[in-house]
């Protein structure tokens, strides 16, 4: 019964509805209204690209309690003013001058703090950027990063380098907080459930060790400095004093609420991975390869799939990671009739785009053609954000104010 | 309860049961019982690597009706003597003399038969090396077939490039048996059910065009001679006259026959796809991505696949697309009890090597590491088949008799 359009429709609905449900304000406020931050000084620092909604959640329960407060978030946020807090906009996914200058605040404000007082440190993904002093220059740090950005590393094992060139991450921060007590409220965008990666951890005692971090510099063949390689064999804390954490959203709340979503609007569900690591466009081809396996069917069926795929760059276009699964799943699927599969970004923005993701489905690859322009070539120049705008098929979200992760689903109807 | 012991018992008696289904003899003679030669000559030309299989059920249904057969089979091959035909052992994946011979010999049988003579073409995968007369020099064919080997193209681009090069396929060995009739029984191993893809379709009207032929030489960037773009171009048979075509068994029947198998083993079972075609190490780290998120389970599950993935040859090592998706896998998996995952050709060989491909579990990569090599660098290096060789992870079935593609199982117990 159900057309292309209600397809669309559903996956509107699954969109809005799962990334609402990530959205952290209200976690942090229930949070906090039952949480001790004792009688010293408080301080609150807010990292990531969360950070000025949790900021302002916590603004909105703790008001004057506050001593000191900073928020550091991506440029080109949207933020507002907090009474007594410093807002700061750095770089993503590079870090910049910005990035450093948040990092030595951040310092600054905690660095005479005794055991009376709090740090509430409200972290969430890309604080891995934004939040930065690196042992090493700022060239060599550059060079590293772009290297492991472009190599198709993981997000973990450029973490796990990052952790080890820098001042803060890898629980250094938090040892620069003692005596103080460190309470973290974490929103997360790593897959696995392993809160040391996300923003590199900076209040997490961290377990990777030098040998890995220097092993994954030499896995992807990056050339560095002997010197370098000294600072990365050293040991981040391994151990860390009054320090907690709590998690408020994950890709696992994404998940479970498209899936409750799926499901009330009459799908079939199946959860098939909250950790896709893999290459985008092979995830898409993979995807493609279950839609003409499924279609067509009896029954409305929901693949659901959560993480963070990777992109390893070849040409000079324009695209994300979830862009390039969209695409390449619409060559897979051109033709198929009740198929649509979407990928999104939960925090809005999809590698340097404007837009949060793809939607494509049996017509797309026809309509980019129409446009006339070649659908492979564009794929192959990492230029989907061009192929899939020709076709209608990007998802405009703006910034959604969260940041857990990406969701991926197929959906096929009868 | 169940442990990794009974996983793998588990794991041999799905591959045993499901290539046994499709094992071509007991069909063959099935659908030649009732079959209607004629009274005229009868040829029989069996072609890929069942072909000696399929012959022989001819042989044994047929007799001494049969006025000439030829069984042109991959080299190496067990092959016996059947009264009346002649055996010729062919290259593969590339074509050699003996595959000339082998064309040179079929046309020479069939080209003179009239209306009342019979042609029984038993037709398998491998047949698009084996069976070959070029319209090009050799020299440029092999050039054209290596580029597109290495590139990562799919089988189905590689066969509409060699159809538009050759004298017997895209149907025009179907016109030179004209204007006796063909009767062609197919044992497929091509995704989608195009039969015209199985052994680029000596006998079937082909659809595809010059200008694909093209685009597809264009898309991988192969620089060849203007005479060669205009034999490409030139456009195979689109309709025959007494052509019938039966498909005795394929990769559904392969999958059809694992999931039969794996819910008698109390499995739950979920068929992802029947036409998996991405690139294999990738489709390894997804299916290790599904097994991370459902592993530890209440129930028993089985992911089963079917299809045929590729591998962009970066390394000089040995290797085949079922072995890297294997040990791509075993990296995604380490560590994980109770999860076990395999992939195999059904022809029992896998790329140029004695495996017919890779069975991994939670400690294959410690496995592989305590013999001193690296997981990772064996794959980048497109070494699996040693890196698995050295784990006691390769599955070794020797040549099966059948070629329906490659199965992929994950299996998962509480």
């Amino acid at each position: 019964m159900a057309g292309e359009h209600d397809l669309k429709k559903d996956a509107a609905k699954i969109i809005r509805e799962s990334i609402s449900s990530a959205l952290p304000g209200r976690n942090v406020r229930e949070l906090l209204f039952q949480a001790d931050v004792g009688s010293g000084k408080l301080i609150v620092i807010a990292v990531g690209k969360a950070a000025y909604k949790m900021a302002e959640a916590a603004y909105d329960v703790l008001r004057n309690r506050i001593t000191a407060g900073l928020v550091v978030t991506k440029e080109g946020s949207e933020v507002g003013e907090l009474p007594g807090f410093r807002v700061i906009l750095a770089g993503h996914p590079y870090s910049n001058q910005a990035s450093y200058d948040a990092a030595d605040a951040a310092i600054e404000m905690v660095k005479d703090l005794t055991r009376e007082d709090h740090v509430l440190f409200l972290l969430s993904g890309g604080a891995s950027s934004l939040f930065e002093k690196p042992m090493i220059s700022p060239e060599t740090y550059h060079f590293i990063n772009d290297k492991l950005l472009a190599s198709g590393a993981n997000i973990n094992e450029i973490n796990t380098v990052r952790k080890h060139l820098s001042y803060v991450k890898g629980g250094r921060f938090a040892k620069i907080c003692e005596p103080a007590v460190v309470n973290t409220i974490l929103l997360s965008d790593v897959i696995g459930n392993d809160i040391s990666m996300v923003g590199s951890g900076p209040t997490v005692q961290d377990k990777s060790t030098g040998e890995e971090a220097f092993s994954i510099i030499e896995k992807y063949r990056i050339r560095v400095p002997a010197d370098v390689i000294q600072i990365l064999m050293q040991e981040t804390p391994k151990t860390l004093r009054n320090v907690t954490h709590e998690v408020i959203g994950d890709i696992q709340l994404l998940i479970s609420k498209a899936k409750q979503c799926a499901e009330s609007l009459g799908y079939q569900t199946v959860v098939l991975t909250d950790s896709l690591d893999c290459e985008a466009k092979e995830a898409g081809r993979f995807m493609a390869s279950v839609a003409r396996t499924f279609s067509p069917l009896k029954e409305s069926i929901a693949f659901i799939l959560g993480g963070e795929t990777t992109v390893h760059i070849q040409g000079n276009g324009k695209g994300g990671r979830n862009q390039e699964m969209a695409l390449s799943c619409a060559r897979g699927i051109a033709g198929l009739p009740n198929v649509l599969f979407f990928s999104v970004g939960s925090d809005g923005t999809d590698g340097p785009t404007d837009a949060a993701g793809g939607i494509v489905d049996g017509e797309t690859v026809e309509r980019i053609r129409k446009c006339g322009m070649d659908p492979y070539k564009m794929l192959e120049n990492n230029d989907a954000y061009h192929a899939l705008k020709s076709a209608g098929a990007l998802v405009m979200t703006g910034a959604t104010g969260t940041n857990v992760n990406d969701l991926t689903v197929l959906l096929i109807r009868p």
